[in-house]
């Protein structure tokens, strides 16, 4: 019977194959729903002009009045308020740029490239009267196009716009699959494979599919610590993979923990510094996103995330060296617990900023080493790791 | 005649094959000096208590009094006035704290571990008597030590203390070997199998070795002209490595990029925008280093390296569009060609920023983008290489 029993299990030692046949068709879908989501958009607008209408688009208001937190989906939502751009004679050069950049990234899916947002500004300068003439008026029609295209399911990086900077670094028990985008062959990044350096997240990820057996995904704050649990492969002894933030994550890290950890079930742990900077910016913003760009939240926000550490108790029963809080961090902390709905809508939150305020100190990451330098890989995480369920939301 | 010539030419496609042993030879024989330098220190201070003197320790004065721009060298270096601590009841404290962090350091090298500054201020917490009350304590300490062994050829690193932050990325020909920090063995890193991601440069770089055939290091300023030249694979066409610095070079990207164009006799070219702080800050950093840390720089700036562009001269020959330079970019010019020996010594790169302060105007490197968004890769870098002799110096 026990025999029959392990037989019938599937070998958790082995992650699903992904075939590369399979990377291609996900991709080759994705392109099409983007280039027919434009063209009927561009449609629309020409069936308007040939019925001698005016044409308009209409574009989510991208403001905080337009954003509510859902506690069921667990991020900061758009709301349903639009704004109407028809066209007449005074929005003639702002709606033929909204045009233009739609084309622009159609070429881009078809062509299978991408640009930046300075990239776009500088094409449009062979635009004639289209052109743009600062690169804020190009930003502000890519912004309003993504949130067009956002309420549809489509995202910038789906359109090719691509962010300046790349993302994070990766390492541990994770294979990466990325098409070429010339040859279509797909290659595989091990990323156990990078000695004591790692995989850099490049700035588009929505090409990327995965194969991994990990049964978590370690989001880190510091350098430092990503350095030592990758140079002492702490994912191999805990089976999961390290991501390294480096503060805020960037667009391009938050895609990737999201993607990664939607299509692979995976949970996500954050770990950062114990204080009101660490929790209400880093931790909450991988997790719920921000309210000023609710339309991106859909995609770049990690609802799944939990906080593992490091714990206002943790610095009382690690006795932690600690910082003294400063009059910043104690008012970000007070504005979290008054104004944000995230924290608001979570108690053991509430209580957990009310008692860092109270002990008036922060502790950051590295402290653990006051303990010895891998106090942190032999005890603190381990022990931490036995009991996710205790894990602040 | 003409094919036992060519039978007789090495093969140009095979990189000189470092082997597993001499990679880990190499780290055997750093570790080695590394410790016998702590030792042959730590004994000095021993004797002399044992022969009732009062032990000193004279580390090189970290000041900008103390430097000077070698032409010949190519960078700013550390000069020979020396301040010695004694031995007495005033100092006994940060004498004891030297001694202790030089002791640290030692373990890390026995141990193969590493602390960044963070780590080793924490660690302090256990050293009673001799623990720091502050971070900036034991930064300034570790300043000390890291001059002290500068002057003997080991750097930071070598000692085992890294920075928090991890270098940039890099694509393109070349092979990293990295020694396993537990079993020895040599990962081999293929930097042409990344997809459209990168290799992420670790935060200490001292224990690589490379086997290239690459013609050139190629350092780019932004992230999304990196993005795009690694995604159209331009190391394949033009046969070379791709090294992304995001602004300013990190202490790793800048260590990662000397030490390779070192070891493999490559030529590095900067690739910024033509404002002056990418030439006076991100290339002078990358180039001659910085004034303030001229014990650093013997390791990590990178003298071979020249400017490829964007220049003032492509501003008015590709038409590139501008934007003002604001004060502070006129300012840093005025002060660069005012007190800068660097700037100082080069007559061509006096006419350069002159004649940008004339033309009043800055240029991003991404504004190529305006004849194509490939015109970068088509047509400016081929033209450009095709004369490195033209390079600014």
């Amino acid at each position: 019977m026990a025999a029959r029993k392990k037989a019938a299990k599937p070998d958790a030692k082995k992650p699903a194959k992904v075939t590369d046949n399979k990377v291609i068709a996900r991709n080759e879908e994705l392109n099409r729903t983007t280039v027919e989501l434009i063209k009927s958009t561009a449609l629309g607008v020409h069936k308007e002009i040939a019925a001698h209408k005016k044409p308009d688009l209409a574009f989510p208001v991208r403001s905080l009045g337009n954003v509510k937190y859902s506690l069921d989906r667990g991020y900061f939502e758009i709301g349903r308020q639009k704004k109407t751009r028809t066209l007449t004679v005074n929005t003639v050069k702002s709606f033929a740029q909204t045009l233009r950049m739609m084309g622009l990234s159609k070429d881009l899916v078809e062509s299978n490239d991408f640009a930046t947002k300075r990239d776009a500004y500088y094409q449009s300068k062979n635009w004639e009267e289209a052109r743009f003439d600062e690169q804020t008026e190009s930003d502000a029609v890519m912004d309003d196009i993504e949130a067009l295209f956002s309420v549809r399911g489509v995202n910038r990086e789906q359109l090719r716009f691509i962010p300046d900077e790349h993302g994070g670094a990766v390492a541990g028990n994770l294979i990466v699959l990325d098409p070429d985008r010339d040859t279509g062959v797909v290659e595989r990044i091990d990323c156990t494979r990078f000695g004591s350096g790692a995989y850099s997240i490049p700035s588009s990820v929505e090409q990327l599919s995965f194969e991994t057996d990990a049964k978590f995904i370690l989001a880190i704050e510091t350098g430092g610590v990503f350095q030592r649990l990758q140079s002492h492969k702490f994912w191999q002894t805990s089976n999961c993979i390290l991501v390294s933030m480096a503060g805020v994550p960037t667009r391009a890290t938050r895609r990737f923990v999201r993607k990664l950890s939607d299509e692979c079930k995976l949970p996500v742990y954050a770990f950062v510094d114990c204080d009101p900077y660490g929790i209400s910016n880093i931790y909450r913003t991988l997790k719920v996103g921000s309210g000023n760009a609710a339309h991106l939240n859909q995609f770049f926000c990690v609802p799944q995330a939990r906080y593992l550490g490091v714990t206002p108790d943790d610095i009382r029963e690690y006795q932690l060296p600690t910082h003294p809080l400063l009059d910043v961090d104690v008012k970000r902390a007070k504005d979290a617990l008054k104004n944000d709905p995230f924290f608001k809508s979570h108690k053991p939150w509430q209580k957990a900023l009310e008692d860092l305020v109270r002990m008036g100190v922060r502790a950051e990451q590295q402290a653990l080493a006051k303990w010895g330098l891998n106090y942190v890989i032999e005890e603190y995480l381990p022990r931490k790791l036995a009991n996710p369920a205790k894990f602040l939301p």
